[in-house]
């Protein structure tokens, strides 16, 4: 496993329901007493005066599940479950929307699952379609429940009357390894760590280290189209598929193991990214590399946004290989910088500041650079160091490895963060998008602009960072922060706001309404450019789930 | 354009319609008098004395298109063409079978176009469509009329009358140049040396070189995922495809031009591939590189396919920027031998039967490896430092730089050569897959192994060759060359039972029917493992051509 990775598998059940990732990890604010100036300033909040939410329990609507019906899972020894905490970890992922509707308590009764299910093979999966089809039960594939786009929500098409949850949690294994091909075949339902620890054991890894990593897994990577963290040196998870195999309501089938074919359309490329709407995926073969032997991971700061995105252009188009790369703009890189700060200034940061004036760059109002590099220990200093030429050229100016070194040991943690943010009272969202690089400045004003108007509008005070996040020689995406004072008895209708808006202006601008999050049900009402594309993606459908049972409502 | 290029471009219409390539351009096999005793040697063919194929005038059927019936088309003011010469030239691609069918003058009379049309813009396409919808027309999209898989067969579908050879000759401009994201949109008519032409003009360049490349068009790779030459550098024709336009007989849409996006099954992967069963691609947004300053392609040598596939194996998975990596058999290293020597040994091949001899590789049995590089002058200089390096320890001998020049000034010149072969009473025939490394070496028996059986049937004499062209960290492409005596009176069906053996054996081994010539006709039988699979293409055909005018008969 890399070493930018810390963490355990954990399991699903150990996650919070009102909050992300394990109940055993809670982010304390005391910790970045920075934030509280910053929350003064921006937001008027009080934060050390604001009161905790106090959660209340939820009552579950019962399940529509009668005991008779399930004879024929309990005949094929299929595990399930219908207790309230457990179809509660299934009913959404994990987006600002998820969580509020259920702090608000105001997530419909019939957007409940009734059941949740743990097949262990696809004879499970195929005995399932067929009871669900008997009981006219939607189906409503389950890998780590991390989306934060919809893309789990227990949506009942026409004429269903109940929603089930399928956990794959139980299809979790290595299957084999060919290490000529430098290929793995894993089954669907493993976690991120459980993966990574099984590769690190024959020295290998995949390289896929989305934000959700702890809590996501390899099928749901494959059916939402993810993409990692470390994308410049490994890819999007479509560049690590070589195969994979589905089990639709029609029966399985799986693509052909190899590297590259003139095959008609992609039969991959079809299943890949179709977010539960055909089947399940049931086993991908992923193509793995050897661990690095070194990494550096350093930061730069940059005047301003402009020349850091230059700069980040330059190095994917001079094609340096570089593994990370993340460029925060100016009001995300404020905010970073408030969240190190310590609450009386350090020496440290002392000299910091005085550094960066020597340098000519305001501490104000600077951007900042993260690169990383893996390889052997020779190439990842000639990289660096290739690198390192470039962006002093134009104009970066070195910070060293220890904002790194900080970025990569909290990765996992920052979306922790947004749980005390919330019980401060503040909308917390976030999105993304990816576009040419000729639209980049354009597309980022045009963005904040937007979404700034909009809390103008709420009267809410608000502060729309932004980070470069994934890199290509003919574009990038931008992965957008929204923080805003929220609207008490009107939090949905807020945040719809905020979320059409900046749908609306991605859409304009012939933008990808999801860089990596995927459509689900927040994105598709953004996604079909011509009725034609709708049609083919629908006519797929009609082909593999005729009568409509898998997880309805998303993206069509 | 690539210094490894030299070529002009030539209109279809100056193509031969008897075999490959410009109509001033013949192969003459006297500048290879190492041919002649390795003809003899292996198919008995006593070359001097064999009598030249005298090739007769070919009658063609009627047009079924009246007169009358063209005034829509002469209102519209679309180009058209009725004469045999025009028919003839679109009537078929460039496979052995194709030759062979003209060769013999048994081409069905319902397997010529009726009428060649030559669209200039989106509107008369869509002009087309209703015509031939009108008159129950076949519609075959034509760009350069390489196909060798019979991709652009005149076939009619279930109630058509008629087949239309579109030829899209008149689309060829570069529309657009974006240079901050290193992306331009051209028409999908254009030719590649026309393309590279125009973009060498702006220092840019495609790096795409099929070795149809002088004769085939952008359009054209896009629908059938072609692969060029510089794969290892370059990538496939997909990796070069940011955003394309097609025009289907519903509708004219496109995909958004960015980079990467999480938006579903991939339209773009859809359309790429489609062999105009959906319609005809007018327009391609392409990713472009700086043209390199510095080039250098070199060849070693192998004592044997095993080391010398691990070789590349080695290089592709160590990941060295290689640009061009080729690694010939025995039997294709000694057939290139052969053409290599002159009719009396000069004082350098002497030579270098010592230098072999000296560096322990048997001259009469041995496998080459050309490998080039591209880039800055000193990042080429690194690269093949690395790589040289590494295959001299994986048992590598430097063959220098000659062997490689040659092969780059010939490269587009080959397929002449099969004219004055067929000439000669031969069968010459190409096929290609691809696989994972660790089935390599099985495939690459069975294939060779099932082919000579099948000669060995027919009582032909055969050699059989194969070389790796397209390199994968986790899988190579193989192309194999077939030579056999031809069964005068039996030439198509003493072909049919190579091409089905060869696609039995590629089918039972999980291996691509083809890694870049296409599916067409010729792979159809053996490309669907799945009726599901192949649901699946026919369904997004139903949303898009409803009445099933465009290209019928192609991968369904």
């Amino acid at each position: 496993m890399s070493q930018f990775t810390e963490c355990e598998p954990v399991h699903e059940f150990q996650m919070k329901w009102w909050g992300w990732g394990s109940k055993t990890r809670l982010a304390d604010l005391s910790h970045y007493p920075g934030i509280f100036p910053y929350m003064k300033k921006h937001f008027g909040i009080n934060a050390k005066s604001q009161p905790e939410f106090q959660l209340k329990p939820l009552k579950l609507p019962p399940s529509a599940i009668s005991e008779s019906s399930l004879v024929t899972l309990s005949k094929a020894k299929i595990l399930f479950s219908v207790t309230d905490e457990c179809r509660l970890t299934h009913a959404l992922g994990k987006s600002y929307r998820d969580l509020m509707l259920l702090r608000t308590q105001s997530l419909e009764k019939d957007k409940f699952p009734d059941i949740v299910l743990f097949p262990k093979s696809e004879q499970d999966i195929m005995t399932i379609y067929a009871w669900c089809l008997e009981h006219k039960l939607a189906v409503i594939p389950f890998g780590g429940g991390t989306s934060v786009v919809g893309g789990i929500d227990s949506l009942r098409g026409p004429g269903q009357v109940g929603a089930v949850s399928v956990d794959l949690c139980s299809m979790n294994n290595i299957l084999s390894t060919d290490m000529a091909s430098m290929t793995v075949k894993a089954q669907g339902g493993i976690f991120g760590p459980q993966l990574e620890k099984l590769l690190g054991q024959q020295n290998l890894t995949l390289g896929h280290f989305p934000q959700s990593f702890e809590f996501s897994t390899l099928g749901g990577w494959v059916a939402t189209r993810s993409c990692g963290q470390n994308s410049c040196g490994y890819g999007g998870i479509e560049d690590m598929v070589q195969s994979l195999r589905i089990v639709t309501p029609k029966g399985a089938f799986e693509t052909l193991p190899v590297p590259r074919e003139a095959a008609g359309p992609s039969l991959k490329e079809i299943l890949l990214g179709s977010e539960g709407l055909y089947g399940i995926i049931t086993e991908v073969t992923i193509r793995v590399k050897k661990c690095p032997s070194s990494q550096h991971l350093c930061m730069y700061a940059f005047s301003d946004f402009a020349k850091a995105a230059n700069a980040g252009k330059m190095l994917v188009q001079h094609e340096i290989p570089i593994t990370i790369l993340r460029i925060s703009d100016e009001d995300e890189t404020e905010a970073f910088v408030a969240m190190a700060k310590k609450a009386i200034p350090t020496f440290k940061e002392k000299i910091g500041e005085i550094y960066l004036r020597w340098m000519k760059i305001d501490s104000q109002k600077f951007c900042t650079m993260l690169v990383g590099f893996e390889g052997g220990d020779s190439e990842v200093k000639a990289h660096y160091k290739t690198a390192h030429a470039l962006l002093r050229r134009s104009g970066g100016v070195p910070l060293g490895q220890g904002p790194g070194k900080k970025w990569a040991k909290d990765r996992f943690f920052l979306p922790y963060l947004r749980d005390p943010f919330l019980d401060l009272g503040l909308l917390v969202d976030t999105l993304e998008t990816s576009t040419q690089w000729s639209n980049l400045h354009h597309l980022h004003q045009e963005i904040k602009t937007a979404l700034k108007q909009i809390a103008e509008k709420q009267k809410a005070s608000c502060k729309v960072f932004c980070h470069l996040s994934h890199y290509y020689a003919n574009g990038v995406a931008l992965y957008f922060s929204i923080l805003a004072n929220r609207q008490d008895g009107r939090e949905l209708a807020q945040w719809m706001e905020f979320k059409q808006m900046a749908n609306q202006v991605i859409f304009k601008n012939n933008a990808s309404i999801s860089h990596h999050h995927g459509i689900g049900v927040d994105h598709k009402t953004h996604l079909f450019h011509s009725p034609l594309h709708r049609a083919v993606v629908a006519a797929i459908k009609t082909q593999l789930d005729p009568e409509g049972i898998m997880n309805p409502g998303k993206i069509l």
